[in-house]
């Protein structure tokens, strides 16, 4: 689970960065970075229906150069309830006002907050007073636990749970792309490096040979960052590999 | 993980109740239950370095009847920094001074978070609306996420985490123990029918034979449980089995 290598200089701030390996996480690892923290990637195998998000994740890391990537188990299937670990359909070609109302099918249960805890024992142990997560309330306004509200709340919890919260350290929950366009995203994670072609966002990836899926380009996720890439004026280099 | 029993009656209130089978957490679960809610037990393995620990969940659970119990499994290893989990020696005969001042070694960084994001989840997922957690302020006052502050702020970041919270259901952290001395909650305990010889506390247990383990008797948990029945002219049951 851990994969420690040695630090940069001493004196370099610590964050703790959650990957999933999809387009936002890579733009949040890539802005910790660009902030000068030294980064402690974490992410999660949560009973996810396709690997290739983990694969992703990994590929993520290693390109733009994390100090550790830590792993962590969870099984989250045992709650059942959400389409992401569940036998549920995905839905496909929604417009846009049925993907950006309403709490999406694809939700699981507390999992920002599951995955923020984790960060927070991360944080305390190897001295870290940063969290990064790629949390956006625009394109997934359904999603309780991505609102800025539930994210103050969650680091003023944060401050009161830890030893480095009693000793007066603040932590803080960094959520850079909260309130960001898709577009700003990608143009942001383009200016910092990062290669777009590495993540992963697909819901329901397809086979496209041995041990090789591709996004499907039809499921909310897909639709989005298509739709984004094309504002710009280019193809999301996801859907095109 | 999951290990559901047909509910009792369909308008029964259901509880999550957090069970470590210590003696706090047994008192927690039969309160929950003298209240009238279906109780949902929750149980963690942490790498907790003895599993008559886990042993004594199950016992508690399975005598004080419980509509489901979950387990869930929690590599905090990989994170280290505390004698619980790692191979730091267990503090052994402190006064009551030095067990009641400062965070204590057997600090697990996070723990109460991580275990109440589990607990939040499966509440949204079975349609519960009440947690109980039998944290105590008064005999563990090092431990920063057992104060009163916390678990108010925790509260307040699942109300807005989670579809329940959107939706205007409240939900409500339960921690009847936490302002109560010990003999209160033993007390309590033998009222509501806790068996206290099937509890574990210990830190530090002893080989008894085969698949046996003693409590030590020494470890601060075990001479704050010792002191308590003492004053009220009993013996620990735990120590005499």
């Amino acid at each position: 689970m851990a994969d420690d290598t040695p630090s940069t200089h001493p004196d370099t701030p610590r964050a703790v960065v959650l990957l999933s390996g999809g387009l936002d996480s890579a733009t949040t690892l890539a802005i910790a970075r660009g902030e000068g923290f030294e980064c402690h990637a974490m992410s999660f195998d949560y009973g996810q229906r396709h690997r290739v998000e983990l694969d992703a994740a990994r590929r993520v890391a290693e390109s733009l150069g994390v100090a550790s990537h830590r792993w962590v188990s969870i099984d989250l299937r045992a709650f059942g309830g959400s389409a992401l670990t569940d036998r549920i359909d995905v839905p496909k070609d929604r417009d846009e006002s049925a993907m950006t109302h309403g709490i999406p099918v694809t939700y699981v249960p507390a999992r920002n907050t599951i995955f923020l805890a984790y960060a927070l024992a991360l944080a305390e142990v190897i001295g870290s007073g940063d969290i990064f997560i790629g949390v956006n309330a625009v394109d997934y306004s359904g999603y309780p636990d991505c609102r800025p509200e539930y994210v103050a709340a969650f680091e003023r919890t944060a401050n009161l749970a830890t030893r480095a919260g009693v000793e007066g350290k603040r932590l803080r929950i960094h959520t850079p792309l909260i309130q960001w366009p898709k577009t700003r995203i990608i143009e942001t994670g383009l200016r910092l490096g990062v290669d777009f072609a590495l993540t992963h966002s697909c819901y329901d990836p397809q086979p496209a040979g041995k041990d090789v899926w591709r996004a499907c380009g039809r499921c909310d996720s897909c639709l989005i960052r298509k739709q984004a890439f094309e504002q710009l004026g280019m193809r999301d280099p996801a859907l095109t590999r």
